[in-house]
């Protein structure tokens, strides 16, 4: 089997797996109660969110465990807009966004915002310009997908954030991380985003957990009411099991990073070069390694995707969110990308995990398919 | 050990832990994509969701899996509220209920709601009259905590569901069966709720997950946005390994039913007839055998927990969600147990998994402890 879906979801690592299997069994307690075993089990939960806090370059107080990154994200437009809406209604997104941030933007249209999705260019990037002509003094939010989740590509978030800063003091900057987190070396504090949100099941970590990042005086309501835990941020029964699943993940992916981003770079060169031999087309540059967005022109990625799957290799036409929608990827239509190469995208995403000898097994069967294809087409 | 705190959280049985391991191990996929694997895996959600439907007498697709009974909660309050709260804004629960409820409907307060918090009786019971004053053509919902979490009453739907239904008949009902899942039998079917909140954890399975039942045609605007899972009531990547954690949980609590409640009918008789020789005074009757409120008048709930704890015996004064606050407990506040009492109150709740000796360990300390503090009181 050869898993090249990496953006969609990831294997925990066996580290993980124990972690949270031994935390589940044994650490059951509830860490609100008032006895040793449980006050000892929240110090544990302290010391997890300081090490994800040291890590991602904020402090532990500022890290809110929630379910998943969409729940993150839910938070920080919706917390944002129940409590400055009234003055502050203008929501700026991209619209090659994730559907986390799309679909939130559309439900609050309902309630009154005023969203502007912004197109990107044809490389996939938001134009500053026309950033800078959408913010006004009414602008509540600016949301930036960091590392796009089909395309790879990166927004370049050291220009974005302080052209907010200069033309709209008042707005908020919220960035999904959630695929550049252990892909991209960043801190938190330096990149000056208000808030940000991440996801665990993306780096090896366990499916149900994710951070929202709200720096120390952002105030969004919570989403989640009820018995006030993580003082009173997002209510519900601590969940140390995941958490801690999140944090040896996590750990794993800072201490590997270098050795991690060697091993991808040279898969990707090597995916460069070879799948540039069989026709295909990259459909963006300056993207992370990790996702290569390949497109084969006159033919149908959703084809080329099922014949590959009855070898055993598993990769995406565009978001799994999005797969069995029968529509072409809404990125791929915002960056413009013409309908016949959209049609003919592959969505590889790569990782350290993957062998050379995987990489090799995946150029030579798709050439082999690929051949097959263009025959019955001709 | 001897853990009495079942209403706090339960130690997952080991199936769960075996298959919540086994699950995040092998089965990682991303349910949502295309896929054989992955649209294996996404059946056996369905299946999953048909045994636990079965189980709770509703139909599959009438559940949505949340991260816990808190999200179920704010769900079903804000998601009525967002959709209806315009023409019909009162909302009626009860000043015991849990913080879920509580903590959601302060909040939705400040939005515009008309909030009711009924005061319960005596005995812990809303009294119908009360309800039916409250009721008018802008009710919303009335939600109702079918075992309280601290007290053990039961809330007697029979009777309060069908004059909701003759009094407000545009009315919606939440019913909180955090507590009532898996130690009372029920069928949502028959209860005739619209909306119905559940929880994994308090019934032996893995934290961060729980459920809401939402009748077919019951439309609450989902609380989380996103890439449409779920049918779109509830995004974020689909979490299998906790979903089966769950079903595994809930099926093994269906089959023991009997011989658990049986067991803990034993516990609670002998506890009756015990604690009452130490001067203990049950603070209600008619409560579900697993939940012990029992007060110690004159003497301080905490000293007594603190005082178990150095024997390694683990209970708790109230709710785990509001341990640590110094505050008397608003529930016995709100059923009017006098100040001495309430202060002095333990809760007790039992499981099947504790055994005759572990209670007799209980009785035998408690009574050395209560003999002891008594002196130094003296």
């Amino acid at each position: 089997m050869i898993y090249l879906d990496h953006c969609a979801t990831t294997r925990p690592y066996s580290e993980v797996v124990t972690a949270v299997s031994t935390a589940t069994a044994a650490d059951f307690w509830n860490p609100s109660s008032m006895y040793r075993p449980a006050k000892a089990l929240d110090r544990r939960r302290q010391a997890a969110l300081q090490s994800l806090a040291s890590l991602l370059g904020c402090q532990a107080e500022e890290l809110i465990q929630t379910s998943c990154a969409t729940e993150s994200t839910n938070m920080a437009l919706k917390g944002l807009f129940a409590r400055y809406g009234k003055r502050l209604d203008r929501i700026i997104c991209c619209a090659s966004d994730h559907d986390a941030t799309l679909a939130t933007c559309d439900y609050l249209a309902t309630h009154g915002a005023d969203i502007i999705r912004l197109k990107p260019r044809a490389d996939g990037r938001i134009d500053p310009a026309d950033l800078v002509d959408a913010l006004n003094d009414r602008t509540l939010l600016v949301s930036i997908l960091h590392v796009n989740n089909e395309t790879g590509v990166v927004q370049d978030l050291e220009t974005l954030v302080p052209l907010i800063r200069e033309h709209a003091p008042k707005a908020f900057i919220h960035g999904d991380l959630v695929q550049s987190w252990s892909r991209i070396r960043f801190s938190l504090r330096r990149l000056d985003l208000d808030l940000a949100s991440f996801s665990a099941h993306k780096i090896h970590g366990p499916k149900g957990v994710g951070l929202l990042y709200r720096k120390a005086k952002v105030l969004p309501d919570p989403l989640i009411h009820g018995g006030g835990q993580q003082k009173g941020w997002r209510s519900g029964t601590d969940n140390w099991p995941l958490l801690h699943g999140m944090q040896i993940a996590a750990e794993i992916q800072a201490e590997s990073f270098v050795q991690r981003k060697a091993k991808v770079n040279a898969h990707r060169a090597y995916l460069s070069k070879e799948l540039t031999k069989l026709a295909a087309v990259f459909n963006f540059s300056d993207t992370v390694a990790e996702i290569c967005s390949v497109s084969f022109p006159g033919l149908r990625g959703e084809t080329i995707l099922h014949m590959l799957e009855e070898e055993e290799i598993y990769l995406s036409t565009a978001s799994a969110c999005q797969t069995g929608s029968g529509k072409v990827s809404h990125v791929l239509q915002a960056c413009g990308v013409p309908l016949d190469r959209a049609q003919g995208t592959l969505r590889i995403s790569l990782d350290a995990l993957n062998t050379e000898a995987e990489l090799e097994y995946l150029v030579q069967t798709l050439k082999a398919k690929l051949e097959q294809l263009r025959q019955w087409q001709s």
